[in-house]
């Protein structure tokens, strides 16, 4: 098929081409229907193109840049210099490479791709900005969310969002945040190391949805990096120099990032033609089927709420299409795992705290690959019920990233703490932490010393 | 307690103080046991001092090297010189802040540790080097095992063990290693990314037990690091220039490795004073509840057998220790994950092959995070049965040696594809290497496209 020879009708239209979206197009063409992938910019949306996987290669370039020429403890000594240009080229270049992936296997599996906004005329019916029509027999929303703007700090001139803040094709000589969450965090972390001066500008604290425990380590190693966190405070005003805070504090800043969160993206859907309906703060409202109050029509991703995280959208991806697909699934996942890649990484499976359940903390100073590296800044926290069932997992650690899948597996299968305390997890390796905490919390610790009351024969 | 009042009798004694003998000493003593730990020469035995921590340490450090200096595509330019007499200091210091550790932790449960060599003189006393001996009701042998001699390459001069190639204070111009196994390959990898000139001499090829899929990866990859590889042959002599091999070919070698194995260590040990056996190779015969052929006397570790891994006898560790305890306690774990430090890892838990199992690949070529880092050699191989109940995983991968812990936890826990499939890994990590495979070995391939003939709807 070619552009221009649009099918009149589809059994299923996705609209919104990121990671949510395009997924649930390969899921449902997999199941047998024919589908019509939406999109008004990029495949692979925001987590492709301007979030994720930008971020994190950032972040991974920022990193070996910045420990090469702090190695001297361990004997190297090294000088570096970044070239942005090229550092922005690679990771364009990466992007491109995604998107032209996710072009081929929407082109391999049938799926027409249209570049265009789409309008619901009706629960059967999309407008498309491209002139044609699309009548559906379901449909998925996954248009995400957008960077939620801030009152007095429009975009323009030194005044940017995070996604252009992976974008810029200099190193800024001072760079000023606002916002505190793991977006601000990761961005602020990346600059420092890439040799900005970074303030943050944080209403209360960073991360403050995250335990204390894990905030106090990356906050403190952001201060180590040069980062200047101004918390309890509020940006006033902005001119070429910079930014004012609320308290008269100025700080010189040649680019303003605005990094407040995220909102759900419903501009021009038209939703008010169908029967779906949005919550207090703009979310569209699903069932645990994600089917929205229109029956024809599901909806996953951010714009269904948080957290707003790319995994969620491509698991709940497959649970829409096998929907739409007229097959019974339901979203049910007891995790969904949170990853910040600050210094060092915090990745969450489940909750930590609770009724009836006991936490254990086991610190990475007790770990020997930890502390072979240098490493020890860092714990992983277990909490289980009373019958040693895992319920959450948080990890402070390089790794963390990794790390946190085994947790989230473990939760998602009913796993006690014998399951992974009798697991053999390769020596020497981060991997430990689950198997050392989980023999700790069994009252049978080994490389740290809880005291012999803490011992259960 | 102190040296010289050693109670004359223990309900256990432990000879061997790495991590299978102190972890063993350290669980017997929470059980309630009177403990002696002895070792002849350090507390933590090979692993901490001599193997697993060092080598580890070092690998990181000439990646860190190395990589910083091979990052034009990101927009690095760097240059770095290494201080090998400071990276030894840095190796020295961790393993000993380890060793330390190790004996805090013995002090801590009231465990009596004793710096001296052990002689059965029956099934219920021991006789030390120091002058002592000791009565025990039951004994741990974890004497672990010794490099392999080589006939003709006896250590002295430029010839040495794979220890002695992990303390060395220069970078030497040339080494050559002799031996073919992990040990080899992950002591050319670093030497390599050092800056020596790197020959490895394999009677048939690197890593033959491995498969060849993820041999041939790091093959290549040594050999783009300028590795040479000899494979097919035979070391024949030595001089002060270098080495010869049987076909004539003559190697320049400042150094020379000899990296061709371990075996058990059993040497005085007066086992015919007990009822101890031996197997055909030397190591220790033991049922599964690691007692060896004399009712009182336990053995765990390298010395009972292959596979030589620290891990396993971590583990062995807390069920001879409860079986000494006397308690029912078996080892039976499904799983011994393996891990080769190579560049990229390779990691394996269960099997990838056997009667009745089928296989999926899912290449890194297909994975976001790959792409963006631009490591993209290697794959994950999924082993399962006509259930789909996991069998085992492959991955040769960057992060692989902490992602074989989900796949090992899921293999002890009977874990099938869909449990894998539709448990959310965090996005943009290599934690999705278990659920892209998982989905495309249940028909629902998501990011690699394996012919629509795959598909399972």
């Amino acid at each position: 098929m070619v552009m221009g020879s649009l099918p009149e009708d589809a059994d299923l239209a996705v609209v919104g081409g990121g990671v949510g979206g395009y997924i649930a197009a390969i899921h449902a063409a997999q199941l047998g229907m024919s589908v019509v992938l939406i999109e008004k910019e990029k495949l692979g949306g925001h987590c492709l193109n301007y979030a994720c996987i930008p971020s994190k290669t950032l972040i991974h370039i920022a990193d070996l840049f910045y420990n090469a020429q702090h190695a001297e403890r361990f004997g190297i000594s090294a000088s570096a210099t970044i070239d942005a240009k090229k550092m922005l080229e690679w990771r364009l270049a990466s992007s491109k490479k995604l998107e032209d992936g996710v072009g081929f296997l929407c082109k391999s599996y049938g799926i027409e791709t249209v570049k265009a906004e789409a309008t619901f005329l009706s629960s059967k019916e999309l407008q498309l900005t491209n002139g044609t029509s699309i009548e559906f027999k379901k449909a998925i929303i996954a248009t995400g969310s957008e960077p939620t703007p801030l009152k007095g700090f429009e975009l323009g001139g030194s005044v940017i969002d995070y996604k252009a803040a992976l974008m810029l094709d200099e190193i800024p000589k001072s760079m000023a945040i606002i916002g505190a969450g793991y977006v601000s965090v990761e961005t602020a972390t990346l600059y420092a190391k890439l040799g900005s001066e970074v303030h943050v500008i944080a209403r209360s604290d960073i991360l403050s949805h995250f335990d204390p425990d894990a905030r106090s380590i990356v906050k403190r190693r952001m201060e180590e990096l040069g980062v200047v966190i101004h918390t309890g405070s509020t940006p006033k005003s902005h001119d070429e120099k910079g930014i004012t805070l609320e308290d008269g504090t100025a700080i010189s800043a040649d680019k303003i990032v605005v990094a407040i969160g995220l909102s759900p993206y419903t501009k021009n859907l038209g939703l008010e033609n169908t029967k779906v309906e949005l919550d207090a703060r703009g979310f569209i409202k699903v069932g645990s089927d994600l089917r929205t109050g229109d029956e024809n029509i599901f909806a996953i991703g951010d714009v269904i709420g948080e957290p707003m995280l790319a995994h969620k959208a491509m698991r709940q991806a497959t649970v829409a299409a096998e929907g739409a697909a007229g097959r019974n699934a339901a979203f049910d996942n007891a995790v969904i795992p949170a990853v910040v890649f600050s210094d060092p990484e915090i990745a969450v499976a489940g909750s930590i705290s609770g009724e009836g359940v006991s936490t254990l903390k086991f610190p990475l100073t007790a770990l020997g690959r930890a502390i072979a590296l240098g490493r020890t800044e860092g714990f992983i926290k277990l909490a289980y019920d009373s019958d040693n069932v895992l319920k959450g997992v948080e990890i402070v650690s390089d790794d963390a990233n990794v790390l946190i899948s085994e947790a989230a597996l473990a939760i998602e299968m009913g796993a006690a703490l014998e399951d992974i305390a009798d697991t053999i997890h390769p020596h020497p390796t981060y991997g430990e932490l689950m198997q050392e905490a989980a023999e700790a919390a069994l009252g049978r610790p080994i490389h740290y010393f809880y005291g012999k009351a803490a011992v259960k024969k």
